[in-house]
């Protein structure tokens, strides 16, 4: 028996996309750093590289920045201590432009002649290659290979008299998707790009406002839910209350349609809906589009669990836990030998034997990226002895790359990209596979179907329908470079 | 508003009794190091503390311990390469008796007169404050405050000749609950107490054995399950091939009746039951036994789940996720203020508001040790609007402390030790509130009933019927010392 | 017995002045940043705060920055094997302006249009605070609190074309003392300031040529040393070799004279003379003007030494190590009661009572700062039973702050700037004391005495005569400031 | 050129005999802990790789033992505060038997039936092996591979009635060397050897005693010394006062005589002399039997540089700092190509060009073990410009190896083991080579000459000469494994 000792991924880093960010902000009460942090750990599904907070004491501002979780970093009664003040924000990181290095590290702060400017922000700057260029060639000296810090510099070098007008003048010259929340020396303003790609609610707590990717950040430090912050819309928040501001004129709305299908938490209201409940009537509608013969329902956990119940529920068959999820993350581990296929899987999730043997399975997914996992899970059920395993998705195929902030792998390796329905199916191995129709998708977000003038959504990453220009894509001279980019962008 | 900020516990320690141990031996594999950490990973539930693995290349014995996970310890090439040899035994700590350092890390190692001797134990020994002390009045000198090196000790000053002997000699002096798993130059041997109160299964992977607390660290690594190390039986694995002895004569076995209610895995097979489809059945018993009119089954997750698809499936109610888990951990936090109640449960678990709004639930829990974390988990659910709520113990109450290697609170803080069941349900402030009849929990485990005077399992816990002697329990000669034996025994 | 658990500070941040920091250049030679570390460490009592080299491989910069020394920060294969390239410039930190942080240490960097720039700077700049903030007034950002980079922010937004015309450009805006190495993708370029204040050497190793603050840095990896780099001297190394520019005009030079004091290693050799001969000269000249009827010299070791040595040979009396120096650092040690005095002194210096009792000391010390560590020494002396202590001190009062790049105390804690001569051997109480004449300390240095109109050496520390503008001290508006700035300078 | 970048050795582990372990205890103060962290500072020189602590509180024993220096390890107050208690003991490692781990670091400790007893131990026993044997044989199960651990096993089984008794049993079986401190319940007992190999000292601090390797540990508390503790007594201390015992009969004492030559601080008062005083001594009889015509006396810094002093003084030639010692450690460093040859001893050592160019250099150091750092420093002095070379070694030829507890390499690595005066002087490369005669050894140490028939001090490194029996060394087998078990041993 031969013994290969390599190491190989993060069986957690499986075959998702990637939310690159969660942001929040919290102006106005005590302890606003522990608030902070609080919601960080609530967002901590959205970026695990690193995260940071940033508060101002109404002299000071405060930073304290790490690589790794929100726990581990920002639950130390000391760090909590140093960061002083009634306003915070705070960021998580899953980096999709610039390095992993701390330097890269949210919030991002700078001393301007007007005073100190923090700023947290979820999304992608698409023409920011651009802009930073130009910038240099000025003689701006950039900290970080962050898109986010061209907004910085252009709101230094901004010739505008207020800090608010610097930054509505930075703003018009981005491009791209941006929900962002900043820390100044008057107030926090919040502000979210024309289309809305990226979420960004506000609530209260007592006196405090909050702002956050999501309101399951609202819940763990038990504030109130007050809206969504609008598409477009700046919002200022100072001692003398809260203004919103529309600087960029009104635009039809885009938001990020894979908000509901993985990336928001199902217990997260997204502009208006339930998370959970869009995705039981996902699994509802996929029922209804792509039935099957079959013993059971079984989710691929936790991510395909809601869509299996509405399945199950929709279809009458019974929903079972055919594969467990493990609670203890294994990073990295040797390989021994060949015997042992599929072990990334198995230290994640494994075969609920007694449950599968002899039995024919309706597999709940909520989307394919690479088909890997897919692949892995499928033999762990075989192994198991299912007699039948029918895939059905949550989602329409993943075909294109995202440049508005999720890391998607390059579009050579999107196994929907490279493959129709039947081939996928052959790979997979599965006796049946079917994909939610994008109509279908639609309805379960209570559309009747997709406007495909004037899409209520920005549904690029399956229709490769991209609400923006791509100016940083398009402007990539060789073939060679334009990959580059593409892959340093998404 | 004030600002408290006074740090409070693991979310994740929360009210559950705590598994101490997991154990596992690699006997005859290229790797065993490796195979040997994956199933620690596979058994990180049984014990978070700390991890170790001995290896034993033919000549030299290798050992690596440290606190902690199994991943970030054991999953790095250079440890696994320094743990040379094709025969290993591993070790998940959750510590029961013994202060927390690493010298209480097992495998404990001696070099014997007759070479090294490595122990890896799942159990506890109820008379080892005993036999330490005549022990030490012979000159023995012990390294660690871990009962289980009496064991070693016991085997160092034997007067029998062989190992074997020795080790049969120790184990014949020791009272209580083991399973334990040893390494020698001369080969690997496996043991189960008489009364089999703890877990030991036995697998083969190639020409390789196995043994393992449970059949998930078979899974992870391929292995087949043979069948279960019996109570009472040593097994023995040489060069020379596999042995079976019964040193101890036979008794009337008496497993721990735990493990199926909560400790293992639910996709583990203890003693030849399923674990998820007992789960479902005591889940399908409680309907029966305590039926509610209601709108949905919730599950606290995920220890209740399983019981919660059986509740929903026996009574016909939808089965609903309204509480959703953080995949996160978040050891301590700070908590600002007296505004945000109920914090540490939030981290870990957070109402799903969309669907628990003005519905009458079914609340399903394994077990309620202290009542704290049930008590939270009830006020966040009517914070969320929950118009009734419902509590089903999928376990009779739990009222006495385990002496057999189980992480019990004193008495006087099981909850059911100090009210019956109407005073808590108005501590916990439930509607309704019933637990599982101990014939119902053996009903489910495929019983008539259960026998009392001669109890097919370890049921303690629930009834104070203990299988042994409690030797140190006994002889703590005033309340004080008994007390605090007790607090270091449990 | 009373316990005073005070912690007290490093004895070896003793009484002592402390040079800033130390640079190195090296261009041309495989493995140049190991021979950047060697010298580094060579140059380790120029800054033990934190270190730093940056190397250029033709197409990348790389740099590895740490706090603490080389040693244990650049001795590893791995960070050496990380620093590819062929050209390397180094540096060693005892910060006198901006905070103690990893982003202070340098080399500093920047990516300028017209690519990277790093540079290493001993000295200080002192216009560095209006500079600043002019820049800032433009929109440039900055990353540090370095006097430092204001340089490279004034080379990218300078408006020249060429980045040497950039460089000098930049340089004619600021005043005060620099010697740099900077490295840019065309090559190497080495500089002092007019008026020459910090040294600055070239040597040659094959085709290599390295710049360093002192020539031990060449004698640690066998270079030979060529000359100085002239006051106002810009060299730049580049595959076309290397050429000399005088850009700032011709100055009369103004070197430190405290380098031949202390700073420099005593087998350096600084603008032509061997620091070791100096002090001996010193030291024999010390006896010419103050002799002492005494049994034997005695440094204070080590700085002390080299003038006990020149003092005994001039006098005849003999030469003794009646002070144990230490070998192991002690940084902070609990002191216990009040019965240990001077315990700080003690774990650098022990008496050598044998020796001491009984006899009368002429003690050899380099200068007087603060005068604490004197007090203590003497005591010391005296407890071990000295008959006589007669401290001979081998340079003139220390009475005033350096602006230049070395760390001096405020002047109220300077004792020579409080206390006459008489005054001060009271307060350190020996039997006699005596300083060196500021015309005795040129006379070592091979002068027939000091030109009071045009001195020869920045000799301020001693005299007050500084010999550039003081433009942020001038310009800081009131007291207040103005002590905060000077401390902050120095 | 070439790159060859492979580390190299330590440059302060040079070419010197090391002692392996400092001692110290204090009995009766408040901050004992603290007062023991000091002497061990002050004994760093007698072992660096490892230190460690105990205290009784009067109820409890509390330990700290850490790898590496004690500064860094036992400075912090949090170490300090734990560490409570009127009573101490500590001790420096450089590990001569046992591998390099923090179990085999002491004071070890062991709970035995009487209580706890805690060890701290300067020396080596020359029959550990087979000690250990026989204990293991009976049930003994040893915690380190540390010869001390055979001293705790024997107290432990003794079958004496009082720890005294025990302690006296077991020490009348071991052989070798040793001076003890050690801590019981019942008070402490400090003990050396019958032959008093190793130094240990007496002192008092107010009402408290201290025992302590060398005098300069109680110098940096400012303890008085009282006496040394004699070879063969063993001293009680407990609260009925100081008693000193005679246990093991009387014997003629053997003290180690490169205590005086090498090993003891110069500061340190050694058997009744001074160990400058002896240095100096060696000196100006290394100046009578070896006269040189020379320009000057250049000592290798620090071990060299009294008797350098001496032989100065002596000869009337001037003694001159020819060669400079860096203050800053460089374990290890990346050596880059063969240009560079030297490197380790330039880190630790510089040549003071300036004074060497052209000079006839008398060259002293303490002795000569491999001769790999004499041959690079006669090189470097040579590269530097040294008209001529003449080496003065302050001691006889090293030509066996220590079995009393100091690390020697194995006789084929030691120079003087393999060539006579002439071959070495050939190796070294010098013009002259001259070693101290042993009995001009004795007679610096104030005796007229060694009496070969019972020799005054051990000098068995210089003659073979040993006092005691060397069973491990006799009784191993074969050659091979003879070998090894000198290396073990040594």
């Amino acid at each position: 028996m031969d013994l290969t000792t390599l190491p190989f991924g993060n069986p957690f880093d499986d075959d998702k996309l990637h939310e690159e960010c969660g942001v929040i902000g919290v102006y106005g009460s005590e302890g606003a750093a522990a608030l902070t942090a609080l919601g960080l750990h609530a967002l901590q599904h959205r970026g695990q590289e690193a995260a940071g907070i940033t508060t101002f004491d109404g002299k000071d501002f405060h930073t304290h920045r790490a690589m790794g979780h929100v726990a581990g970093n920002f639950d130390s009664e000391e760090v909590i201590r140093r960061l002083v003040g009634d306003i915070a924000i705070g960021h998580n990181r899953y980096s999709t432009t610039g390095e992993t290095a701390l330097r890269n590290v949210q919030p991002l702060y700078a001393e301007l002649a007007s005073g100190g400017f923090a700023v947290a922000h979820n999304g992608n700057i698409s023409n920011s290659v651009k802009l930073r260029r130009e910038l240099i060639r000025r003689g701006s000296i950039f900290q970080s290979t962050s898109d986010t810090e061209v907004i910085i510099h252009l709101v230094a070098t901004s010739t505008y008299r207020t800090l608010l007008d610097k930054f509505i003048d930075a703003l018009k010259q981005v491009e791209g998707a941006y929900s962002l929340v900043c820390l100044t020396g008057e107030g926090m303003i919040a502000c979210r790009d024309p289309l809305g790609v990226r979420p960004l609610v506000l609530g209260r707590l007592g006196d405090a406002y909050i702002f956050a990717s999501e309101t399951v950040a609202l819940d763990v430090v038990g504030a109130t839910f007050l809206r969504s912050v609008e598409p477009g819309e700046m919002v200022v928040v100072s001692p003398r209350g809260l203004r919103s501001l529309r600087p960029f004129g009104v635009m039809r709305p885009r938001p990020c349609i894979f908000e509901h299908v993985y990336f928001s938490r199902p217990d997260s209201v997204v502009d208006g809906s339930s998370v959970y409940q869009v995705r039981k009537k996902i699994g509802a509608q996929l029922a209804i589009e792509s039935p099957v013969d079959a013993d059971m329902v079984v989710p691929v956990p936790d991510s395909g669990t809601p869509a299996a119940i509405g399945y199950a529920q929709e279809s009458g068959l019974p929903f079972e836990l055919g594969i467990i999820r493990s609670h203890y993350v294994g990073r990295t581990f040797i390989q021994p030998g060949d015997q042992i296929r599929n072990l990334g899987v198995k230290l994640k999730h494994n075969a609920n034997r007694a449950m599968i043997d002899g039995k024919r399975i309706v597999l709940i997914d909520d989307s394919i990226v690479r088909g890997t996992t897919s692949l892995k899970i499928v033999q762990m059920l075989r192994d198991a002895g299912a007699a039948e395993v029918h895939m059905r998705i949550a989602s329409p195929p993943t075909r294109h790359s995202c440049f508005y902030g999720v890391d998607t792998p390059e579009r050579s390796k999107l196994l929907a990209a490279n493959m129709d329905v039947e081939r996928m199916r052959e790979y997979i191995k599965v006796d049946s596979l079917a994909f939610l129709s994008i109509d279908g998708l639609y309805r379960a977000l209570g559309e009747d179907l997709r406007l495909d003038d004037a899409p209520q959504y920005c549904d690029a990453c399956f229709t490769g329908d991209y609400p923006t220009r791509l100016t940083d894509f398009e402007e990539a001279e060789v073939p060679d470079q334009l990959s580059m980019l593409a892959e340093r962008m998404i």
